[in-house]
């Protein structure tokens, strides 16, 4: 017997759709199922990332700020009340809406997961709409990914060795933690467990806060009188410093925006350092200038 | 025959070391010598990039603002002018020195030309120092390179389909021209030509300046409380986007400083960028964020 008898993965882009497949192929659940806009969910199925899936309907798919998860379609309902365990994989700030819409129909036994890159804002959402149901919930982060999204981009492979970050509640169910962390680590994942608040201030250092600086620095370079130029002179420096500047502007607003008191910590720090930067720069100081430059150096050589 | 009987490499780091070992393996020059910091210059003698050469005096490769090149050394002299090729591969602040260094004992068929990542400062110094000579001189940038420096990380196939800006001044000699063309394009490079104005413009924003804003990012997070456990935490995103941020600090000041008012006027452009961001996420409006995002992705994805 698998693990689950019946996974439900909402939302099937590169994440979800991943997760779904990778599930799949390692024979984790007995059945893996997908709820997804139409479009993605007819990609996801056409990939054989997921076994049979109900699209979402219009509402549900719409655009963040218009649905309240009001949906009664029938085939929704029974998918939620058939699954052992839950992967909430849709953006960010749908999630809270999806777990007021999977709340009524949840099995006693499903376990509630998702992927998003925020936590806070997840589990106090999880606490707010699941109710007793909330100690079911196993709040992760998978550092994985890339530039690119959508059920197209999704791969089996994708959080092999990856880094996965569990981030329980006090109050988390032990028995329901062990099987969500058992079954990332049967996934390749390497699985660590980090306090949400800690990972939220983390992950803007590291990740929230640099694709907002990158999208601004990219921005400003597409419309400068050599944006034309620059995407031939681009050499591989550039190529890896924007690449993730084609990421998502959709999903990564909402991810920058449910993170934004740690966001905006960040951009101040970096106001700080770019500010004394440019005054040894304009000073003409070349110590000054080598000295704002060295410790960036230092920490990133010591990075593999 | 080969293209040239005597090349002088001066500085054989990164660019200067696979510069040297590509003409050398490619039999481009009957030979190849080397002018370097003694440490250097046993290095690339050692891995085989240059034939011969001769240590710099200690004055000559000291900090670049207290050489003025008087070194009277007799087999220095020599080198300078035995060569029908001499690269200047040196950092590009120390690169008017050695103009000035090398003018006095250039053979009148001499080639000078260099790798700097600037061209008008160097355009100028040429003209300042070689006198008539100046119009054998034929600028040149190899967009090559890694965040790694020193003679250690010379390799022959650095240049093969990398970009070559050549920038000729009004007057330099067409038959030079060609012939460090030829030269280039023999190694694999793609050689183009650019005005040297429009050339420092174009690196300042797809170079320069974002070399200075990834030194700015990688030191607000190398100071942050978060700074240890970023280190683990670095995804493939952050190892992207803070690579050039483990560049040599030293090369980077005076190449930025360099090209100051471009790298100043790339800075401008940017902050405008980012304060327009910032006041959308403090102002929480997710339209307009998104809206700020997206022309960096639409841009972004036009690079292979």
């Amino acid at each position: 017997m698998a693990e689950f008898s019946h996974l439900l993965v909402i939302g099937v882009g590169l994440i979800g759709g991943s997760f779904a497949a990778a599930v799949k192929r390692a024979g984790l659940a007995d059945r893996v199922s997908g709820i997804a806009p139409a479009e993605s969910l007819d990609e996801a199925l056409a990939l054989g990332l997921v076994d049979d899936g109900v699209a979402m309907a219009p509402s549900e798919s719409g655009a963040w700020d218009t649905s309240t998860g009001t949906s009664t379609d029938a085939g929704l309902d029974a998918l939620i009340a058939s699954a052992d365990l839950i992967m909430l994989a849709a953006p960010v700030m749908r999630i809270p809406q999806w777990l007021q819409r999977i709340a009524p129909h949840l099995s006693p036994r499903a376990i509630v997961t998702d992927c998003a890159s925020t936590k806070q804002s997840v589990l106090a959402a999880a606490r707010r709409h699941l109710g007793a149901h909330a100690v079911r919930f196993v709040a992760g982060h998978p550092i994985a990914g890339s530039e690119r999204s959508g059920a197209g981009a999704a791969r089996a492979e994708l959080f092999k060795s990856a880094r996965l970050i569990l981030c329980p509640a006090p109050d988390t169910d032990a028995a329901a933690l062990a099987r969500v962390r058992a079954l990332w680590t049967a996934l390749g994942a390497q699985v660590s467990e980090l306090d949400p608040q800690r990972h939220d201030r983390l992950y803007a250092a590291v990740s929230h806060w640099p694709h907002a600086l990158v999208f601004a620095l990219t921005g400003a370079l597409a419309k400068s009188d050599v944006a034309q130029d620059a995407v031939q002179a681009a050499g591989a420096g550039l190529r890896d410093t924007t690449r993730i500047g084609a990421s998502s502007p959709s999903l990564w607003a909402e991810i920058v925006l449910d993170n934004r008191e740690q966001v905006l910590q960040a951009a101040q720090a970096f106001q700080l350092e770019l500010d004394a930067m440019l005054a040894a720069l304009r000073a003409g100081d070349r110590a000054a200038l080598e000295a704002a430059f060295a410790p960036a150096a230092e920490w990133r050589r010591r990075i593999p």
